[in-house]
């Protein structure tokens, strides 16, 4: 594809004028912050190429800051990944004609076949605003006059407090971004993990589905307030809030039960205690979900469009440490147990079932033949919000051959 | 390709008025019956995946019939195939949110994880209807509001008698299911088999080709009776007609002899006894080939589309068996001779050439390029007959991603 | 693709009205003369299958004369290729109804299965003029109603000369042929070829790239001269021109140096003995170099069309030789010496290039996004005189399938 038209087309996107914008952001929304990789991916001085909405970056740490550009030179259009020439610490040389670059703004500054070049100072390569929080490496992807927003804007509240102490993994996922976006807020999902590892691992109980308590309120909130993340939450963050479902422990077909999953008996005070986990999905993409994979831990995680049909998935889980020593013992346990036992024996769940949802929504067409059911406008919310508060649609244009 | 516009252009389709839904039919015909799989194939309770025309579906036999449905959730748009569930004999269980289906008719059921939904008992799957008859499960791929016509208009003419008795096996071809048909009625191409190991084997003779019999009628009749199967019949069938054609045992290039084939040396008698063999096909894709691969047998054989480059070729071949002695004789002639001897002796060679066909037909543009000969009369007559017989064209809209 | 609209964007073409043809010959320029192979690849009565412009050929030498004919029978459009049959030696027979062509004209002679058939005689398959000259095979692929002119005016001046002696291999590069050309010809590239071992083997400079020299003139010269090779050459050739560049065997990245090439210390004498080598292309895609890779040798080159993304590059290099006993010895030094350390330890560097320019420039969009420098004039110089001088552009409705 060339160019802009048919990248989703005209008549299918005006016959969902209220999530418009999220039907059209195959490649992610422009103009937001998206986490990348880790920290710890990115020691001095070592150049990492990533994909990101389908842009080539190149990712490089000098004197501890790390910085973004366009993984292509404006010469001729190759790639410097091609072959890494970095003869100073803080330039990057493209190792076709010599076209040499700073990190730190992107611009011109040598070209070593032809110093005598009048554009030396004059051009420069995109470069991206990065910057580093909790462990994670967040690049800035946009346009080049879009005021760089807050960092704390594109985040799950909660992320950023100070004793916020967060470790985690990333794992590609072929489906588009949107589908582990929808995968990770969908009421019903519970179902694929009724046989997961994590749920003896935990004590706890894990329901099958539920029933629909009459007496209930809606469940979904909408954040949408002016200098603030953007997004949904269920209201089971609020006290005292009825909830609008009953959790079913024992699922039927036809009226005999075919199948049960985990429920353990606790007393009224324990299950004050396992109270059900909640979330909060916020704009570009960021779930946060609150006593999960345990009370007292916050996983936060991302669906990072790469192409159209594939998201690097982020998870990470977070807990709130006072000292080193919390931080340490937290860290043992993340690796030898929240790992192995949530991210890779329950979250892979999700990874499979957002590649099997691949081949459907693949065909944009497709977004309008879905069934949905009640259950299914947490959903629905979630992609209205999106529409509303998206800064910008990534197209075909912004995107690397 | 979301949409139908553009499948086969217009603009091509006008240039051939007399078959040009059979240009147009590059998935296949719908509203049509064809087989899929042996009923072998599918034993009690076994869930089978397979494409017809694009779609996916999925046969199950319960209690001795056996039923399809879409493979395809109404709710997401996952595959069942994903992960069959069938927690019931009549039943199955979308692995996904645990929604429920009826073998029987694809009405929803269940929702195990979520009973209270409104849809259940008020939406279905698509179901498809389905027909066993000689060992052969035929399914109907139709529009649900089209009448769904009896087997027998859609299958060669004594296919159904009674004492027909009939063995096959299948095989997967790289070609579209047009050019299945066309090389399988094609006067010419039996060119190719001049060196097929049948020939000796069955002391038969195998002409390169033909000159023509000045003195020979039109040797194609067209099928097009009301309430009959339709196509089109090599004249043979008639008693006392005039070959149009002189079969030809040498090949000469320049007036040379450069190849010959096998001609048996017969008297009169026998030669009346090893008669021609007469062809019959019909909608949507049949043959009949009568005394071949030996006297007293009848060929059936299916090109079943599956997608736009590949079809099935379906070969079977009848006996008339009064009793279940004369079956089991004939079984054992079946697997142990005709299958290898005729199947994959003979019948191979007309796959290779399928396949060769198919870089040049696969555009459709070419499909006006090609330069036939007074010979080819009989695919164009067939093209004709399906251009006014086909119950409607297969478009991508109704194709499964 | 079906049809020609559409191959390059009209929107793009006509925002480059001075090089339009360049952009728009993808797939090569129509009515022109292509080397295909050499002469030792196409002994007596071997049959050769190519592709040259989208275009499957085959060729034969048949009593020493090549012969060559579109590889796809006029019947049905398979390939002659799928399965060779020439039962005689100036014939070739299509392996799927028996249609006979004469090799040296295309007619159809024969139709082995029909021999009556109207059309022996009348139609003929497409064949194409072959030339061979210094040990190449030309082919040339035009129109059948096209002129057919002198193969010196599709080559660089020199090649043809009674005492040139020309010896050569080829090599596939996974890029399109413009990439190619643009690439032989780019005063800057040679930075890539700064570590190559053919420096050090003959004793020679290597720049990595230049200074400007103010007082040097344009320094590439464009003939267009009618009757003669259309193209652009160097201005080097001329004696007493002052050179336009100042060559430069330091490399500075912020005034620091970084990187630096081969210098060998000369006398003047010696200097003007191993003056700069000197280069000329000419259409449809040919490039010749002076004195390299050594004094006295002359390069000759083809970017030679295969596919829109792929292109055959033939390395020749020729020594003016009076007699046998030169030939016999220039035929060792070829063959132990410049094929392993030019050919395999020079030019290896450019195929590399061009494969990495190739994913930029697929898109033709991005031919619009360049940035191209001072010096890569001769590049659009060569665009503009492809432009005004190609004989007609190749387009999808010549390409076989």
């Amino acid at each position: 594809m060339n160019g802009d038209e048919g990248f989703v087309e005209e008549e299918l996107l005006k016959r969902v004028p209220r999530w418009r914008n999220y039907l059209a952001a195959k490649l992610g929304f422009r103009n937001h912050w998206y986490p990348v990789r880790f920290s710890r991916d990115v020691p001095e001085n070592v150049v990492l190429a990533v994909k990101l909405l389908g842009e080539n970056i190149l990712l490089k740490r000098v004197n501890g800051t790390v910085y973004g550009i366009k993984d292509r030179c404006i010469h001729r259009g190759v790639r410097f990944s091609h072959k890494i020439e970095c003869y100073t610490r803080d330039t990057i040389t493209c190792w076709y004609h010599g076209f040499t670059y700073k990190w730190d703004s992107g611009v011109l500054c040598d070209v070593i076949a032809s110093p005598d070049t009048p554009i030396i100072g004059k051009r420069k390569v995109k470069s991206y605003p990065v910057r580093e929080a909790k462990g994670l490496i967040f690049v800035f992807v946009g346009d080049d006059d879009f005021p760089v927003p807050d960092l704390s804007l594109d985040v799950p509240p909660m992320l950023l407090d100070e004793d916020m102490y967060v470790q985690g993994s990333s794992y590609p996922v072929k489906a588009n971004w949107r589908l582990g976006c929808e995968n990770g807020i969908d009421p019903l999902h519970i179902y694929i993990h009724r046989e997961s590892r994590l749920v003896p691992n935990t004590q706890r109980s894990i329901p099958l589905g539920h029933r629909v308590n009459p007496h209930g309120g809606d469940n979904r909130i909408l954040e949408e307030e002016e200098g603030k993340p953007k997004g949904v939450r269920s209201a089971e963050f609020r006290e005292g809030q009825v909830s609008a479902y009953v959790p079913l422990y024992e699922g039927r077909v036809q009226g005999q039960v075919v199948v049960t999953s985990t429920k353990m008996h606790t007393t009224p005070e324990e299950a004050k205690f396992k109270r059900t986990t909640g979330d909060f999905i916020v704009l570009p993409g960021a779930l946060r979900v609150d006593n999960f994979p345990y009370h007292g831990l916050y996983q936060f995680e991302w669906y990072v469009p790469v192409t159209e049909d594939s998201h690097l998935y982020i998870i990470t889980i977070g807990k709130r440490c006072a000292d080193e020593a919390e931080r340490a013992e937290y860290d043992h346990a993340f690796w030898h147990r929240w790992k192995p036992e949530s991210l890779e024996g329950f979250n892979n769940d999700d990874i499979t079932a957002r590649e099997a949802l691949q081949p459907f929504y693949s065909k944009d067409r497709n977004w309008l033949e879905e069934n949905l059911v009640r259950e299914d406008q947490s959903i629905v919310k979630w992609r209205e919000v999106c529409h509303r508060h998206a800064r910008g649609i990534q197209l075909p244009k912004h995107v690397d051959p």
